[in-house]
């Protein structure tokens, strides 16, 4: 195989080569100091794939990735683009080996097609990870391809190439899980705050009282970055299921506080990915799954393993769910939301027109509704029940279900509670009125929970939350295609069917 | 891509449930206990590609490892061969994709194809890396594989995407380079025993000498492969070239001996690969080139960075050669050896007809010849001649080379020097006549060494060897393709041109 | 000698033991947890040198640390006054040896006086220090027995047997000196924070700041301190001399700072000890010097080593000096003082008569004067010439020299330079009218330098600072005791001979 | 306290310079090049008390260590009498302070008087002691010193003087306990081979053994002699109490044996003191109680902690014991071992008078007896109950006690079972017949087992042994004090009441 591969690229960089002689660069001084950065970027490149980065790999590796270091930024964007745009297959061989194995499929001449298949830019960025700093240098470009990926799809076969070399790179089996506390160098604590993507770190002393004895936090490291965590998750040891962030993320007048007597619970409060560059490659399942079984083995009395998570997609989903369909709310509950609004503001509402059912609910909550007891009361109910009802829909495989919620649900945890003022932070209301989940990983329904979910999209839930979803309301709200489409009664949009939602990108960023 | 591989792969796989289903065994027991360990040991590879093996792949990984650590070696073999046998890619899937590229060879297709052609075996294997121990039962795997691939052409496949992992997983950018001496673990030091391939090591005395404060010793280490060194090297700290083995291996009264005063030469005396199943992955090139940077910068005295290796093909070779040309030695050699066969030896011989140059050399060059300086004289001559022809023959790529000489000029090292009575152990005589040699690694002229040898098959050699080629002797002996074959004056046995030698198997195992 | 101070320790014990138990705690229950914690302590104590400690010392130490651990702070004080007060040498056996000694002074009789003289005390410390975290507990029981000793002198034996022990077990041979950087702990860092007494570090930013590539930070550590430093200096690389400590300080815009091209000084700003309860035990000395060969070896280009330090006796030292030689002052210098006054002010002050030149140089200093070139120039011209004044009197060993001064010139260092305007912040002004000195280590010169100091008094000083003290003055001020003494012209409040100043305490906790 | 030492150390010393400088040696030139090294170390040690060593001490150590590593070994003899004959208490301030201290005793009298007593060499050796290998230098000096202890009164104080310092730096506080094992670094395995005192290293493979799976070892280590184990144990983990040595050193051909299934007991059969250095400083109990704690936290199945451990002075006991108490076998125990010689030896014994019964036994003891079961069947009764008495004779403190007996019930061990044949290698039959013994360690009584010891002498033995004690013999051995002497009535050589052992050294380098 290494022979087809260095063939191939042979005959495609000598026709490279002969170009670039052309313009009267010869061979001998390839990498002179004269040439133009990017130029010798690409001379160094092509080097790097010919017999001089047999003899002397590493060499030309670090020589490249020095060069790389000093471009301008739109030299790095070239560059970039060259590699996404030379390096491909020997279009011969792969031809013929695609007409051969066409012509008798067998395994062998599969394996024959593989291998002609692939791009000789894998082996040279193979090469460019000898040299020292070399992952990192790949990360990096990758970090700078995906911010323009959209934009630029010519480079999509570098993105695959590299996804291709990371996922291969950073298996499981080459990460290393490691606890951070303060007992961590403060090059590495410092990068906690910075990737922190969840709950924001404000300085050293919230970051302090993260890392305290009765808190965990547990990151992947991989040799080849070192000093920087890839992924890491925060925990909080408590009682029970903790259903409210801000009692955890609150600071403590004790500097050492210890786990609260029998405690019994391992609430994992954030999970954030530290490195653009390694999107699409999966850690937080692996992670989520390895720190419960080191909680396990060093805190003998959890008895379970629950996140405390956001729900980005909530008032979003419920905007759209309220102007199609009326009857979301009862008259009860949407009579009681507009008892809430001023005299004075529902007349100017009135004559504009009734009151659409989401705009009226918007209204109620407003800035800080949920110290008003009148207002938190209204609100509480049809919230909750929507909320279940947001969390449960059966998962299509399209983006119709909360990032969060696929990323744990997907991973076989349960949808074991919904927490009413769970975050009363800015980001908390803006996102979900508050509303905080727990979703819960029990190691003996993991497998079955997973499958049912990537197999029929069925939601795994608690009795509790099945009970949010069966509250006698008339009409009941039929979750799932066989829902009966009913007659708004007040303020409804009306009866189309309700579209997916536009699917947030997969944000294991900020997954918990 | 990842889509399209499980995808694949699933397609793939329902085949393969539902025929062991069909056998009675319901999905729902996969793994149970009764199951026989092959059988379970095939479900839990497919379990592991499955949505099982998303869900929970450390921990099915994990149980894999396990039963595969209790196979007997006959079902190992089996499955092996369920291994090299299945996980296919989906031949519809890379049918389509083949006529799609042939249609319109775009580079987007390229791509999509080399995605479709990925065997999900690869997958598979990935996953099966994720749980602890991964890497080196793979590792192991493919030692057992190795050992019978030559009758078992059916496992090439299964070979082809583990070396084609390794490839990837064992970058260089991924090793570790550390230095081995008296206070590495014993643990790793018995590998050193274990492993030698070039000079046996006979006991930890031995050991101890090797790792002295005139020694280095460094080897590549994986972090995957805790405790296992994938390649190591030992080197002398020596005043000028050393030309000879025995005084480098003997033991001292000296308990810490030193390096000698002004010592400016480091002797890479003997490098030796650890992993059989990493056979092809290659380390050698880039550890003697490292050492050499580490050995700069921590004893800046050192000048000169040179091995001291066997030629382990020679006297195979020379064998055939004299057999072949009978003026490969000028008349006065013959005449001087002749003599020194004791007469009724002649005699008996001569009834026989006459004796070949091949025969009397070897008769000569008998037991501990080097011991009786007649026998010394008579053979240094001759052999020293035809070793350098021997190892200065142009490369042609068609293993014609000896395989520690292909080792070294491949890295771009140069031919130094030619040492008689390099190596008087039993295992020199037998394989060089005692001949050992000086490959000089001198960073400058790398490159270039290298890329002349690759291109056109020179041996890049030092004025001292060249002279030795140009010795005046009649009929000169031309080298490479243009020699002209002369009637064998004296027991020789035929024109025919002298085929390539057999080639050794690449054995860089043995490699200085 | 371990026997007779057991025996002795044994009587000793065994009178208090009954005393005890004659109010009714049998022997058996005495580590009972109903007693009373101070009581159980001083069980504890009595049973740690008896029969139980010898058989499990460790585990009897583990307990009373722990019951020393929940005292309050009345009953440690208790405690404090039981250990000191109790556990002395056996009075007949000291009489005893005392006497033989009389008798005969022989060598072996004076080792025998030693060994029955040494207080039981000093064992039952060294058994309290065999638990874990014993040093730490003994280090702290000494910080707070230092805060009181002034007030209670019967604590002095204990102090005096804590001081002994701590000078052995905290002896240079058994410290590890540490590279303090960003990657160190945070749990080490925010100890700078907290224990820095030279220059405080404003926080994290401030802390990173002074651990940038272009400077250094090392501290000494003790293994059974753990994670504590006893001692740490901080070093800035620059070109040339430091005269001035803000730019030193300054935070950087530059994320990583590199040291200046060309750079060939370390600049010791400021070093500090971090336990109190070692108060005595010398440090700072040790850690200077070796730093110096530290940074020699890793910084080849560094010539010259020297401090930037506060001079906190100057001012007071000024006061004093000018009340009580009124010719401090040349007229010129008091009269371009004068003239800085505002008229009102001169006036009113008139009224009370004659201004003192002390009040007169005081108020012209005052506020930030330093920033009025007028003033500043008035300044500088007497006050440079004093400082290097009150810096170049001779040590009489009586305290009458300046703390860090003494600290420095007693380890060997010379005064360099004295520097103007060297520290402006409110501190440096207040305690030098922001003069600094710098303090230069010269391996070669500090055996002699100190020699000179410690025999004689002499100060070390550079050709610059004798200059100063040489400017051409009438009449010209003479050091040392032959200092004639002269009528004063202005303002002189009287020629009595200057008495020492009152030694401030040995601040090596605040040195450089 | 310091300054009181220095003055006397000063006054002291100044004699002792001016009497070498009036030899020619001025001041300025102490260390020169020209001088002998004698009188160069003696030089430096006297600086290093000086002001010179106050000021670079850490210089001036390395420089005497330097001088010292190049003395012939008679003048490292000279050295050490230079040492101990020098650096005594100032005469007449000791003088003084005794003469205060009996006019009035106060506290602050004897703390000044201790003060005055402490011996200037003590810090002389602290100061060596700051130099890197201090420690180890001072080790090997004491290690020198004790081998001519006894034929040189005169070192006795420095000996005095070094052992204090030890009891202090080495103070368990100060060690740190690691477990050894196949990871260990060979630079520390090797001395495990060297320094094994009871039960021989017979090379790697040996070690090896020792160091498996089934296997524990662990040492004290202490940071001022890295590389170096203080002392280390060797322990076996095996179901129920193992009786016999030669199973657990016997080679197993497993490469990685596992501990037995049910596993339950911890058997010490090893342990060693590594530094002759530090003889007489502790380390032997210590070690064994923080074994026992961390195995019972590393394996909670362990239920038993207990030595496997030699009798080494039971056969010479036995002799004089026979001799001198022809009763103390029974007439048939006596009869059954003059049946097992042949009728030739019996009769020229007989001719030369009766066999007594002490000679007796030790013929039918010879060779290989326990290979003969009816020499082994005579043997045990009478070997075994006289073991019993050997063992449990009372402690009086005076050497009569076995001396790992003494070591282990002074640790409060329970003197458990004895062991017939549990050592048949020469050593152990010539030692104790191959009688073993198991010293139980057990948490609970420990403690009133060490003070039972300690005060009255009495052996803590457990029923079994007891028993063997009870055995109904006419007439019965008493034990003790109180017991009878009855008239021999077979070959005994008199009724004088048995001495006590000539007490063996205290050998805890031997412990177990």
């Amino acid at each position: 195989m290494a022979l087809s591969i260095t063939l191939g690229a042979r005959t495609w960089i000598e026709r490279l080569w002969s170009g670039i002689a052309d313009r009267g660069r010869p061979y001998a001084d390839v990498p002179g100091a004269a040439t133009p950065p990017l130029d010798r970027a690409r001379l160094l490149a092509m080097a790097l794939l010919s017999e001089r980065g047999e003899a002397s790999g590493a060499a030309v590796a670090r020589e490249l990735l020095q060069v790389l270091g000093t471009l301008e930024a739109g030299d790095r964007a070239a560059f970039r683009h060259f590699l996404a745009g030379n390096f491909l297959p020997d279009q011969e061989s792969l031809r013929a080996a695609a007409e051969a194995y066409l012509a008798e499929p067998s395994a062998e001449r599969a394996m024959a097609l593989f291998e002609c298949a692939e791009p000789p830019r894998q082996e040279l960025l193979r090469r460019m990870n000898m040299a020292p700093g070399g992952t990192a240098a790949l990360v990096a470009l990758r970090t700078e391809l995906l911010a323009g990926l959209k934009r630029e799809p010519a480079l999509k076969p570098l993105d695959s190439d590299l996804r291709h070399l990371f996922t291969s790179w950073f298996n499981r089996g080459f990460l290393e899980l490691r606890r951070i506390d303060w007992d961590t160098p403060a090059a590495i604590l410092e990068k906690l705050i910075r990737y922190e993507a969840v709950h924001e770190i404000q300085g050293w002393e919230d970051l302090r009282r993260r890392l305290a004895p009765d808190r965990r936090c547990f990151g992947f490291f991989h040799r080849a970055l070192p000093g920087e965590p890839l992924i890491f998750v925060e925990v909080a040891l408590v009682k029970g299921l903790a259903g409210a962030i801000q009692p955890l993320l609150a600071l403590s007048r004790d500097p050492a506080p210890q786990p609260p007597a029998g405690f019994d619970t391992a609430i994992f409060y954030s999970i954030s990915n530290c490195q653009e560059g390694l999107r699409g490659i999966s850690f937080g399942n692996f992670l989520i799954k390895q720190v419960v079984e080191e909680l396990k083995a060093d805190l003998p009395g959890l008895k379970h393993f629950s996140t405390l998570s956001p729900v980005p997609g909530f008032r979003r989903w419920l905007k759209r769910r309220l102007d199609r369909d009326g009857q979301a709310l009862t008259p009860e509950e949407r009579g009681a939301l507009a008892a809430l609004l001023p005299p004075a503001q529902e007349e100017s509402v009135a004559e504009a027109g009734p009151l659409s059912t989401a705009a009226l609910l918007e209204q109620v909550a407003e800035g800080e509704w949920w110290r008003d007891p009148a207002r938190e009361a209204a609100l509480r109910g049809p919230l909750m029940r929507l909320a279940a009802e947001y969390l449960t829909r059966p998962n299509t495989g399209m983006g119709n279900i909360d990032p969060v919620a696929r990323f744990h649900l997907g991973n076989g945890a349960r949808l074991e509670r919904i927490n009413w003022l769970g975050n009363t932070a800015p980001r908390g209301l803006e996102e979900s009125h508050g509303v905080m989940v727990n979703y819960l990983y029990d190691p003996d329904s993991i497998e079955a929970n997973h499958e049912a979910f990537t197999r029929s999209g069925t939601v795994a839930r608690s009795a509790a939350v099945e009970a949010m979803l069966a509250q006698p309301r008339l009409p009941a709200p039929a979750t799932g295609g066989a829902r009966a489409r009913l007659p708004r009664l007040l303020g409804g949009s009306g009866g189309a069917p309700e579209p997916a939602a536009p699917a947030p990108p997969p944000r294991e960023n900020a997954a918990s």
